[in-house]
C-alpha cells in the first residue's frame, strides 16, 4: 500500500500539491448503490473552506468537486471513484521571497533532506490543502454510515487555554458557530483570543473533539486494528496534529479503576453501561455507546513575526512572511471538518471489515 | 493483512491466549545477518515480566523464548522468525467463579457480542499477556536499530497525579528503578501511592513516556504513514492505552506559534534546531532530533472491590474477584517495556521502508 | 489496499470508465529525482493506442497524458503522481441497442450480479481502456528500471495456431512490426489470419511473450511474494488473459530434471548458468539471467456475428453488434504494451522492496 | 504485509525450515464459530505426506498438527490460529557432503546471493516442506467454504507427455488413486513412467488441475484482485510451479471468439451458460459455473545423476546426491493437495472480502 493511501477495505488515495493545478482522491471499496452527487461533496468542502471569517486564512477556496469515475446515474457503481478539485485561488507569488529559506515548523527541512527537493510554493504536498481531498472522500464514507444511521460530529473544544466541557453533549450546536464551537458564549471568548493572536502576528493551538453515535456493537478488529488505533493513526496524519485521546484519555491516567470502570446494568434495551469513560470502545471493539475523543493541534507554523532560520544552503538568516500572506491564526478551526472526515473514513472501513467476521 | 499483524516491511504477527499452552510471534522482513539469540529475547522478556515487585501482578512469568525458525548459526537468515513462549504459570481456576459474568472495563462484552464466544480464562486473546510476544519481536527490531546506533527508551512518567518532568533528560535512570521511573525520589512517592491503591483494593492509571535518539533524518512516509501516525497506532493498540502525544502534544494546543516553532540554527554539524517542541518529527518525517512522546494508560480494569455487573445471559449481579487473584494495581508500569517494544518495531519498519526511497 | 491498487512499495491506483470523461492513475512510491515528462508518457500511450492499423479496433485514442501532481520542474518529488487521460473518442451511441442484453464473454453478467448495475457503455470499468492508465504508470516504473539498466520487452508470440520461437532472441525487432511480432515473415502470416478472421466477423486468441534483461540478482521475496507469483498476478489481471508461464512453463511439465536443470558454470564473470530453463528465477528470486515468460489471451469477446444471449431481465434473445462497431479482432496485439507495462511495474516494485533487505 | 503472509482478509503467515525443529502457520481472519480439530488437520496432512508409495520421496512425515491458539472448546474464537507441526524425520546428515556446492535447479544460489547465507540442510525455507503449513491452514479455509457448500478438488492431469482430459469430469476418483489421477488406467501408465524415471536417477514434470464447484456468483474483486489473478499468484508461489491457466488457458489463444464465448441461456434456474470455456470467471468475478484451471510443475531439481556445478566459493565441480537421498521423482504428485490448499485459501479470502461489497 502506498503512503498516500489510507484504509483497508474502504480506502482513499490522495494526490496533489497546494499550488499545482488541482488535487484529488481516489476512493476505493465503496459498495455499489450509494447516492452520490457533486453537490453532496461541495457542501462538505464548503464547511472546510477558509476565507469565510476573520478566524481563518483569507485564501478563498471556492472548491468544486468533479466526480470523474465510479458514479453512474447518480449512484456508486462499485468501481473506484475519482474526485478532482481545482486549485483556483493558489497564489504562488507570495512564496518567491521565501524560496531559499527553511520555514520553521514546516516540513521544508525534512522534505528537502528526504527527497532532495522542496516545493516552496506553499508547502506542496505537505500543505493542509491536501485535507480537502479527504473531506471529499469522507462524503462517500458518510453515505455508508448513514445507511446504518451512524452519526459523526466534530467540534472545537479548546483554543489556547480556553476550553469547553468534554465530551460536550450539545455538539450539534457547533454547526452554526463561526469557529465550530458548540458553546457560543465560550466561542466568543475563543474568537477574541484568535483575533488578538492574529493582530499580534502570531498563531495559537487548539483541540478538536469528536463524537460518534448510533454505532453497532462489534466494529474494530483486535489486536492491531483496534478501532482506537485506527482513529489515532487517522488523526495523527492530519497536518499539525500532535496528540490523540479516546474516552477519558490522559485524564484516565489520574483515575482509579473504581472510578473509571464502566459498570454493566440491565435496562429495557438489554445489557447497557452505567457510564462511558471508555469512550465507546473496549478491547478495540465498539460497545455501542458513543465514541468520543480529542485531537490536539499545534499553533500554525506560519506566523507574521520575524523568525530565526537558515537558508537551504546553510546560511543563518531571518525569515519574515510577506505582507498580505494568507494564513490561519488557529488551524484547529479548519481541522474540525477534517477530524470529522477522518472519523467517517475509519468507521466506514471498520463497518465494511466487520462484515467479513460473519460466516 | 490480518488483524494480528503489525507493520509493512518489518512485520510482526502474534498469536496465543493468556491461558492457552503458549503464545508466540512471527517476525517477518528482518534482514539476514543479524545476531540473535534466545538469551537476547529472554533478557527483554524479564524486564516485562510481572511478579518481581509488589507493584505488579503476582503472576510469575518465567518467560523463556524458543526461536523456532529464521535463525541459523546465531544469525537471522532473512526467513520469517518464529518465537514461542510457554504459558507456565497460567492458573485458570481463579476464573471459574467469574465464568458467567461480564467483568467491567474488560473486553468480555465486546468479544462476546462480536465473536459469540468468550474465553473467560483471563481474557484470552485480549489479555496483556499478548504483549510479551511484542517484546520478544522487538528484540529483532532493536538489532536493526542498533546497527544504526538508534536508541529507544521508555519510562514511567506519571502515576495518578504524581508526575515527573517531560521529556525527562535522565531517562536512562529508569532502568534500575523498581517501577521504571527515572526520578527515584518521585518514584518512591509513586510506589507509595500504588501500594496504598492496592491495599484499597483499587487500581490507578499512569503515563509512559518514550525517548528515541540518534535517528537519521528522513524516516517516516507522508501522507498516511507519517511516523507519528504509525507510533500512535502502535501505542493505541497496547491494551489499556487511552491517549498518545508526540512532542508537546496537548500542551501544544495552549502555545503560540512563536513559542512552539523550532527555529533553525547553523552550528558546526550543519543545520540544527534551536528547540525540539515538535518531538523530532516534521511533516511526518524525522528531523534527526530526538523523538519523544507519551502514552496514557487507564487504571487496570481488574480491581478487588465488588462491582455492579450483569451475567452473560442478562441478570443484574455483583462481581467480586476471588481472593488471591493476581492483578496489576498500575498497568502503566508493565507497559513501559511494551511502549519501548512498539517504538522499536515502528522505527525498524520505518528504517527499512526509507531505504526504498533511494534510487 | 483497495482492489484498484497494485503493488506494495511502488503502487498504482487506477480509475475511470471506458466512456466516462477521463481515466487516470495515481502512482505512489516512486523515488524523488526521476526525470518524467508528459511526452514520455504520450510516447508509451501511442504504442498501445488502437486505430493505427486494420489489426486493431478503429477507435482512435489520441491519448494525451496530463501530469497533475508529483512532478515539479521535470522531476518526481517523491509525492504521489496523478496522471489523467481524457476519453476523446468514446462513442456511447453504438451501445444503446445493446443496453438490455448480456454480451457473451464480457463482464456484464458478473458486474450486474455483484454490483446490481451495469455500465453498458463499452464495458465501463471492465473495458481494456483501463489498461491505458497502466501503460502511463509504467513509464514511471521504467524510469526506475532504466537507472539500473534493466530492459523490458514484450512481443506477440502466437496468433491462433501460428507461433514463433520462444523465447525469441531478436525480440527488439517487435518494435517496428505492425503487430509487434519480431519475426516479420511470420508476422505477415499472422496478419493475414487476423484479417481473414475479421472479415469473417470473428476474433482470434493470441500469446504475448516478455523478456527482461540486465536484472540484478536478488529481486523477489520468498515465500508469497516470489517474483513469478507477482508477475502471474500482474498478467492475469490484464483483461482477456487466461494463462501465464515463466521460463519453460507448461513445457517443463514434459521434461526430465536432467534436461530442465540449469547447471552452474564458472566463467570470467563468476558463477553463471549453462542454460536458462528456469526463466531467470529460482526460489522466487532473480538469478541475474534474463526473465522470460508468456501470457495467453483469449479471442476478443466482441464479435460481429449473431450470438445467443439473454436480456438482463431474463428473456432469451440474440445479440448482434451494430454495424461499424469498433472492436479488436485480436486483443493480444494491443496487450503487448500492457504486458510490458505490467512487467515494468512488478520489477520496479521488486527493486524498491529488495532495498529493504539490506541492513 | 510480510513476504511470508498470503491473503487480505483470510490470511496465512508461515514459518519454519525443512530441517529446523518444526514448521507452522498463523491463520488470521477466520470467523468465530467454525468447528476445527487437530484431527481435521492431520487427515489433510496425511494426504500431502510423502513416503506412502514408491512415487514420492521416502521421507516419512508422520505429521501431527498442534493447535496452539484461536480454537477453544473445539471452535474457532475469531483470534489468530497458530498451528505447529514437528519435523520428525528430518535427516540433515545426508546434506553434509553437499554443504559447499550449489545444487542445480534449487534456490541455493539465489538465497546465497540475496541473504548471504544458505541453509544447506534440505533447502531450509525454500523446501517443499513449507507447503505442509499451507495444507494445515487450508483446513480452516475449507471449513468456511463448506458452510457455503463450496467444493474444491485437485488432481494429477499430466506426467511428462501422458495426460488425461481437461477438465476431467470425474475428478472425485482422484481421491483413491495412488498418484491422485482420476483416470486409473492412465494413472497406471503415469506410475510406470515415474518408476522408470526414478530408476533412471531422474525426475519428471507434471501438471495439476483444479476444479471448484457450487460457487456463489460474485467472488473476486476487479481490477487488481481478479479471482484468477489471486489464484495465479497462489499457484506460482508453490515451489516448482512454472505455469498457470484458468479455463481454456493457452488453448484459448488458438480459438476464435465464436468458439470460446460462453453464450447465455435461460433455464429453470434462471440465467445460465451454454458452455464454460471461461473457467467460471468473467471480469475477475465468479459466474457461478465451476472454476477450473491448471498448474504446471517442473521436474524435481534433485536427481540422482551427477551434474555440473560450482562450489559456493566458485570452483567448478560435479555434484552427486548421496546414495539413499530421499527425493520425489515427480513433485506434481505431492503438489496436488497443495494446489487444493491454495485454492481453498484464495476462495475463503474472496468469500470474506465479497461480504464487504454489500451495504
Amino acid at each position: 500500500m502506498g503512503n498516500n493511501t489510507f484504509g483497508k477495505i474502504f480506502t482513499i488515495t490522495t494526490w496533489g500539491e497546494s499550488h499545482g493545478p488541482c488535487i484529488g482522491v481516489v476512493v476505493d471499496g465503496a459498495p455499489a448503490g450509494l447516492d452520490v452527487s457533486e453537490d453532496d461533496i461541495n457542501i462538505a468542502l464548503k464547511k472546510r473552506a477558509p476565507g469565510k471569517t476573520p478566524f481563518t486564512s483569507a485564501r478563498v477556496e471556492p472548491d468544486e468537486a468533479q466526480i470523474m469515475s465510479g458514479v453512474f446515474d447518480g449512484k456508486t457503481t462499485g468501481a473506484s471513484i475519482s474526485i478532482i478539485i481545482q486549485n483556483k485561488d493558489a497564489d504562488s507569488s507570495k512564496y518567491e521571497s521565501l524560496k531559499d529559506k527553511l520555514r520553521p515548523g514546516h516540513a521544508d527541512f525534512t522534505y528537502m533532506k528526504k527527497y532532495k527537493n522542496v516545493d516552496y510554493r506553499g508547502g506542496g504536498r505537505a500543505s493542509a490543502r491536501e485535507t480537502a481531498a479527504r473531506v471529499a472522500a469522507s462524503v462517500i464514507a458518510n453515505k455508508i454510515l448513514q445507511k446504518h444511521s451512524i452519526e459523526v460530529h466534530a467540534y472545537l473544544q479548546q483554543v489556547g487555554d480556553i476550553a469547553i466541557d468534554y465530551p460536550y453533549e450539545k455538539y450539534q450546536q457547533a454547526t452554526d458557530d463561526a469557529i465550530f464551537c458548540p458553546d457560543h458564549e465560550i466561542s466568543l471568548k475563543m474568537q477574541k483570543k484568535i483575533i488578538a493572536t492574529k493582530e499580534d502576528g502570531d498563531s495559537i493551538g487548539g483541540v478538536v473533539a469528536f463524537y460518534c453515535k448510533n454505532l453497532p456493537i462489534g466494529l474494530g478488529e483486535p489486536i492491531y486494528q483496534k478501532l482506537e488505533a485506527q482513529l489515532a493513526a487517522a488523526m495523527l496524519c492530519i497536518p499539525a496534529s500532535k496528540g490523540f485521546e479516546i474516552g477519558q484519555g490522559f485524564k484516565a491516567a489520574q483515575l482509579h479503576g473504581s472510578e473509571h470502570n464502566d459498570n454493566f446494568i440491565m435496562d429495557d434495551k438489554g445489557i447497557s453501561f452505567a457510564s462511558n469513560n471508555s469512550g465507546g470502545i473496549l478491547g478495540g471493539i465498539t460497545t455501542g455507546e458513543p465514541i468520543y475523543g480529542k485531537v490536539a493541534f499545534k499553533p500554525a507554523s506560519s506566523i507574521m513575526r520575524t523568525q530565526e532560520t537558515v537558508t537551504k544552503d546553510g546560511k543563518q538568516e531571518t525569515i519574515t512572511l510577506p505582507k498580505g500572506s494568507r494564513h490561519d491564526p488557529c488551524v484547529a478551526i479548519r481541522a474540525v471538518p477534517v477530524v470529522e472526515a477522518m472519523c467517517c473514513i475509519v468507521l466506514a472501513d471498520a463497518l465494511l471489515q466487520a462484515k467479513s467476521n460473519i460466516l
